[in-house]
């Protein structure tokens, strides 16, 4: 099936990592004559400073998971898979199996409600439990096991995009080839996956195919991942954007200035409630509307096939209100300072997330093909999970 | 009609002025012996120095009213027609009329597009220019007309939060006594006008009362009027609030977490469209969505008799993208920084309001009861205004 896909736009998209200052990278790979050397670029420096940090054991990954110097439901997926690796490089001939549950724990505890994480834990036990033979064929098992995880992310995200270009190029084509804007929210990028990302996979994909598009960047308050991460990627990719306060979106929509909505999604339920960063809700409200189409896009992974009401069942995080009350940035002089807005004494409420309903989206773009927001719709592309 | 008003709720609401550290104040007045100081409250300082100037001179006040140490439709009225005052007592014996001419262009240039400002102004003309004797009684007459319009501004304001008021009281008797949560976006406090305010007049007559209430604080990026001084204001006179992103108001009302909205305006069409801080409209637009009533709170003077689609016909201030871009605020050890939150070379866009189509408006809050939002509405409040 992708390889189908993929031949139909053999030309407009280069099967490639992303631009920082001219070289490609992913967020996370192997390095080392022996590839016992994690890196990762460390996104808490980012936007004002490019980094990378190499992690050596499994310890160093359930770190830069924990103080989130990886984050995205992606990378933290892959991270993990690559810190069992290393935890297989670690482990006693003899203690092998025990070492590995005792790794796996450990990272699942770092951010518990992330699924992809779970889940990519679970695939590298499964893989290593059942093998048999000598260590150093485990520990080589574990790292083609790891690889096939983030492989399959970039696949994912690849195939994501190449789906929602199409939306896109319709979008060109009504408007008769002048440029396309499209508005997004918080970072769904290649930043938050190992490349590519879901929400800007398409932007991507459109971009290198020539299409004349811009994008409108909601800063994302109120840690700003859209200031600080989506504005640094496209910047670094030269696709054409402009930074917006998240309060902006509802008067360029009503004034004709978004073309289509994509953003990506945290869990989305079985009927097509989708829980994506707080703001998101306002967003779609606003395009429902003025007659902007509202895409999601996200990998199967991020279906939670248990839950039907989104609103009802999906659990919204609570985070600190330092998040609100405060602001990290860079001084005129190149220092990075943090900075309260408030009074002193100024309570504040932060939740993290909100639900879009699924009526007020317009498709759901998987790595399958485009799902309409529905539970029959979204049957339709994984039958597997008619119950 | 105010005073049959004011008699009818005699036990609920101290007219008095806003409590800061205990104390009450004004944002602007007269002090001195002779009356010749015009004392404000330094508002680029807030909320982390509470502090006074004292304007001595039509030029001081020019200068307080253009860098903003004073701001909000009603407090730069008052500004102005005090202005207008320290003029006449700057004037010449034989060129008075002159001296008061330049005084007036001189003030009007601050601010082009606030309408209170230049009405002042041109009130103060009216009321001077026709005034015949000695320059002692001119400028008597002068301090008496300026009093006047700080003086209408706050009976407008109190008028304002009088019936505010019982919107508020109704939906607490819905709720049989258990607190009532008010959203409001940006500052249309006591700070924005002369006392009391429009939006926040209503809350301040209301927590007097003795109804328990909350008040949800939208930040109101990318300026922070919100965070920096709804907070504020809130917090001296003791009214329980929290401070929520820009982003939280629709996940809030999706889980019945806001009875009623409240938002100032800036500038509302005869047929009730209203433009107000960007961001407003995502809120009224959830509102609607959600089944939560959302009014608008302007005295007269905020009409705009000439406009009827808001839409059309308003026309929207673009600002400086560095308000984006960057945000100022207070370090740990008490230093004030201003930090950029997103790359060096991002660009950025800064739309200072948008419009909310009358249809998603509950009511009109004027300071002659409260309007139904549309034309013949609010013709029944306006007879004067029938063409």
């Amino acid at each position: 099936m992708f390889s189908n896909l993929i031949l139909k736009t053999p030309r407009c998209y280069t099967a490639s990592t992303m631009n920082v200052n001219g070289r490609r990278y992913r967020t996370i790979w192997l390095e080392g004559p022996d590839h016992g050397v994690v890196r990762i670029i460390n996104q808490l420096l980012l936007p004002h400073h490019f980094e990378t940090l190499d992690l050596r054991t499994v310890e160093a990954v359930r770190r830069a998971i924990k103080d989130m110097y990886v984050r995205g439901a992606g990378l933290i997926g892959a991270a993990a898979a690559y810190g069992m690796y290393l935890a297989a490089r670690e482990a006693g001939e003899a203690s092998f199996e025990e070492d590995l549950l005792a790794a796996a724990k450990m990272l699942k505890n770092t951010r518990p409600t992330a699924s992809n994480l779970a889940c990519a834990v679970d695939t590298m036990l499964a893989a290593l439990r059942s093998r048999q033979g000598k260590r150093a064929q485990k520990i080589e098992a574990a790292r083609l096991a790891a690889e096939a995880i983030a492989e399959g992310d970039v696949q994912s995200c690849r195939n994501i995009g190449l789906y929602g270009l199409e939306r896109i190029r319709a979008a060109a084509e009504r408007k008769k080839g002048e440029t396309v804007h499209i508005l997004t929210h918080c970072n769904a990028g290649w930043l938050a996956f190992v490349d590519y990302g879901t929400a800007l996979s398409p932007v991507y994909a459109a971009f290198d195919a020539g299409i004349a598009l811009h994008v409108w960047i909601d800063e994302t308050r109120p840690r700003n991942q859209g200031a600080a991460l989506t504005a640094w990627e496209l910047g670094g990719h030269g696709v054409p954007h402009d930074l917006i306060p998240d309060n902006a979106g509802g008067h360029l929509m009503q004034h004709g200035m978004v073309d289509l909505v994509i953003t990506g999604a945290d869990r989305v339920t079985r009927r097509g409630d989708a829980a994506n960063k707080i703001g998101t809700y306002l967003k779609a409200l606003a395009a429902k509307e003025n007659g902007v189409p509202f895409y999601v896009a996200l990998p199967s992974s991020t279906f939670d096939w248990n839950m039907s009401d989104g609103l009802e069942e999906i659990p919204i995080e609570e985070r600190d209100a330092e998040e609100v009350r405060c602001m990290t940035g860079k001084t005129a002089d190149g220092r990075i300072e943090t900075v309260r807005i408030c009074p002193d004494s100024t309570p504040a409420r932060n939740w993290g997330f909100d639900v879009t309903p699924a009526r007020y989206i317009t498709g759901l773009i998987t790595e399958r093909g485009i799902a309409e927001p529905s539970e029959q719709g979204i049957l339709k592309l994984y039958p597997e999970q008619n119950s």
